[in-house]
């Protein structure tokens, strides 16, 4: 007969789920989890139902936000003309840790691949149109990820955004090819912003 | 002014008390978490509380378990004349992939360590010598992780049981010196049972 713990199974399985993380690791983080103090497990409890509950998009730049509008969009300092177009809400919390771009951001929720079965109408283009159509936006800056899929995207977006005559721009390659943006460090981030250049 | 979203700051903070968990992993997880469906949250939250909740130590041999008394415990075709004493919870779930060892366990939680802070009276060895004061047990397998501590963890339990009068052996070196127990193979931890020798 095999030992089962079935609360520790299950436990074990929702570890399991999260990325990078193996059915091991997954056990080692139940066991650590119950053999905690009590209050640990009931604060992550309440931390995942609550951040579930009050995140949602921001409704102007889709990005993450437990108020109405994100604090980026909200903030009357930031300048509405410039928008940096990312693909993740992982990228805008690396740009706020810059401290250098005063502008706003949109983010896509993906970037665009055939192979995954992501399409342009899976993303948040729509949205990003929309707030084009108001003529107050100088420039676009495009900061999808440094890498086949995420220049992709930034060309195919271009291309839409064109006609419109609003100048648009690429974060300079400060940022290494073929890297995620989130691991870039903040130098580099402000290396790249700097140089960005008119596409 | 930074960017702040205290939901997603307070479960990166949870996920980041995980042992091997650094801050940018704890955002990632935190990010996936409220990137997936509803339903994983609060699946995740309840497997997390419910686990808290139901598991609890074995009364007899001081294991995880969620019933009354462990499946191990409770199955009369396991042998309780020979106890198999291990440091960790994690031991018993390693021990019982095997499906080669028919006796029963008894979980230290922990091994001496005095540099931690950690004597003998805070591991469950009282409760094995009341365990072993029952004249049924005939064999005592010392079966802590092959390190300094768990050593002589194993030889101070066996000096306070030798006058008992009941067989002690202590696992083979099988077992890769240094190493944790719960990483060792299955084929490694039935060597090293079977090559059991006596104290």
């Amino acid at each position: 007969m095999a030992y089962n713990i079935t609360s520790l199974n299950e436990l074990t399985a929702q570890f399991e789920k999260l990325p990078g993380i193996g059915k091991k690791t997954a056990q080692r983080l139940a066991l650590f989890v119950i053999t905690s103090p009590e209050e640990y497990a009931s604060r992550f409890a309440a931390a995942l139902t609550d951040a579930k509950r009050r995140i949602h998009l921001c409704p102007s730049c889709q990005s993450l936000t437990d108020v109405d509008i994100c604090p980026v969009c909200a903030d009357p300092l930031r300048d509405k003309g410039v928008i940096c177009v990312v693909s993740d809400p992982k990228d805008v919390l690396a740009f706020e840790r810059t401290r250098e771009y005063k502008g706003v951001y949109h983010v896509l929720h993906g970037v665009i691949s055939p192979l995954d079965g992501v399409g342009p109408e899976k993303l948040k283009i729509r949205e990003l149109l929309a707030r084009l159509s108001d003529s107050s936006v100088k420039e676009v800056i495009m900061a999808t990820d440094p890498t086949v899929e995420g220049e992709a995207t930034a060309s195919y977006i271009s291309r839409l955004i064109k006609p419109m005559g609003i100048k648009i721009t690429r974060l300079a390659y400060g940022v290494p090819v073929g890297a995620n943006l989130e691991y870039a460090d903040t130098v580099t981030l402000q290396r790249a912003l700097e140089g960005r250049n008119e596409i």
